[in-house]
């Protein structure tokens, strides 16, 4: 187990295990997170994602130099939910991004997300506190659209990108997966492709048939999401995207935005380590539950089915919490 | 809710609705099955599974002919968890299959296992239950090679096909992923590129490793997993892939192999199952919960932190069960 201390004081080495035990589901990871929580918490943490081949990490990466021009402590974690036989082809993408290797106030780490407890969101929340109590000032977090997992970034990143290319028509596939509706910038990366204007076009219509449909947040005066065209391979528009990430920084510092959304976030993550205990829970009792031997056997001797069996097990099922006592603990130390 | 009847009578119509129901998550999804149940396990169940690009599709298509040829009763449900954007690729993918659509004994259907309770075994299970007490005599599950998919396919499956392709060095990705445990039937297609033979070669260097470390199965005398080339475009190889499967289903229907594999895979639908609706019932119960409340607004007011707060919370929580009766009913008809 990495050290608290070297953690704190920024280690990349003490980082980097610290990540590969919550990658690895390790129950250990658990008591370092309690202790570095208290030290997260300033970052702040940008999802981006899009599909396979958008070109996401050559975006990342570029957007490096720019967070690097201005001196802050950037962290990159990329999470690939696609199968270990792809595995040679997002070495490379990775590898592209340790050009910035030199450089000790880069750091970046991928995680394979298989079978994460709790799903992506709960171990990137975990990465980004271990990144954050690092001193790192920005988090990008970088993920596949997989499905879940553009959800999934919304409950822990404070901003979120959605990069598309032209010609794929990801604007209507977007409106229809509800994936535009927590998009705060969208990027029509290889933006020199034909129907880059149609695809920027599109998308802004999408977005403004959102806007006055009045779906705003709970915070007044609602961020108007913006639609931007890249060029990752050459920089095109990377200066651009930089500063319009920055504008929605600055946007959400105001009127206790990020004070909110943090809150909310915290109440999300809560849900999902209550969620992950109580499913240990329920499963070494399953494990140790007469009942539930009872009923193998008979699902065993064919005298019940799976279905019926699990019914009636449930139904008998009783749960109940006092809590003896609220421990107190202080919570932030900024 | 589809009516039971039409679909133990085989209506496309009801099955298609009643799959629909289980890809939504419906709750109504869990009764229906409960009637279906009884009528299911007759169906020989194959997995086929690998990356992206490797032309799982299009051996399926070819695969159908040959079933069909010997008028086997035939489903196939192609789960991919990939993104919305990619959306349009897939469903050409589909397309390609629906050129069956004027067999009514050919039934093809995709489910979108998006944040699927679970996971993808659960839903397919459920879907193969359908299937199974629609007729259907054998059911294909094909699923993307992403991370988590390729063990749950195995908790559904009775015969599981591996695909790969020339070049890409699968073989010593799926050893260390695990891969190769799983697979009864490994498949190099676009077997008319080069190193056609080295990936052959390779895989069955790997699988006479595995087979010589003594990881037999709890069935005596097991099966020796075979490499196979097919060229799926042109159907060069796909009768041989065709015979080999019905080698594995004699070889599983010989000394109740296969009956004993049913009893396994019941036994883990059953749990489940049981973590599902276990779930459900703390989900429930942390809605409601006092205490639960209390920890929200401390969370709110910073008093305490989330990681600690589900920790207590989790501690306090205590799980009995009474089994009052089982209700024992006849489970098969069959």
């Amino acid at each position: 187990v990495p050290d608290v201390k070297e953690i704190l004081q920024g280690s990349q080495i003490a980082g980097a295990r610290a990540i590969r035990l919550i990658d690895d589901n390790d129950p250990k990871a658990f008591s370092l997170l309690k202790q570095l929580y208290p030290h997260s918490g300033n970052a702040f943490i940008i999802g981006i994602t899009g599909s396979p081949g958008v070109g996401k990490s050559t975006l990342i990466d570029a957007l490096i130099f720019e967070f690097r021009k201005r001196d802050f402590k950037i962290a990159v974690i990329a999470v690939d939910p696609t199968s270990p036989f792809s595995g040679g082809a997002i070495l490379g993408d990775r590898l592209r991004m340790q050009r910035h290797g030199a450089d000790e106030k880069v750091f970046i780490r991928s995680m394979a997300s298989r079978g994460q407890k709790g799903g992506l969101s709960r171990a990137t929340k975990d990465a980004a506190i271990v990144l954050s109590a690092m001193g790192y000032e920005i988090i990008i977090i970088e993920t596949v659209g997989a499905g879940q997992a553009e959800f999934d970034i919304a409950a822990v990143a404070h901003s979120i990108g959605i990069v598309t290319i032209p010609g794929t028509g990801d604007g209507i596939q977007a409106v229809k997966a509800g994936i535009l509706e927590i998009g705060d910038i969208f990027i029509v990366n290889k933006s020199d492709r034909t129907d880059a204007e149609a695809a920027v076009h599109e998308l802004k219509m999408m977005l403004s048939m959102r806007n006055s449909k009045g779906q705003e947040s709970h915070l007044s005066r609602p961020w108007t999401a913006r639609v931007l065209k890249t060029i990752a391979q050459n920089g095109t528009g990377v200066k651009e995207l930089f500063d319009t990430f920055l504008a929605h920084f600055d946007f959400m510092k105001q009127n206790g935005r990020l004070e909110l959304k943090k809150k909310h976030l915290e109440r999300l993550y809560f849900k999902s380590l209550l969620k992950d205990l109580a499913l240990e829970k329920i499963e070494l009792f399953v494990q140790e539950s007469m009942a539930f031997k009872e009923t193998l056997d008979q699902i065993e001797s064919g005298t019940i089915d799976p279905i019926t069996a699990a019914e009636n097990v449930t139904n008998d099922l009783k749960i109940t919490c006092n809590l003896k006592a609220i421990r107190n603990l202080k919570v932030r130390d900024n």
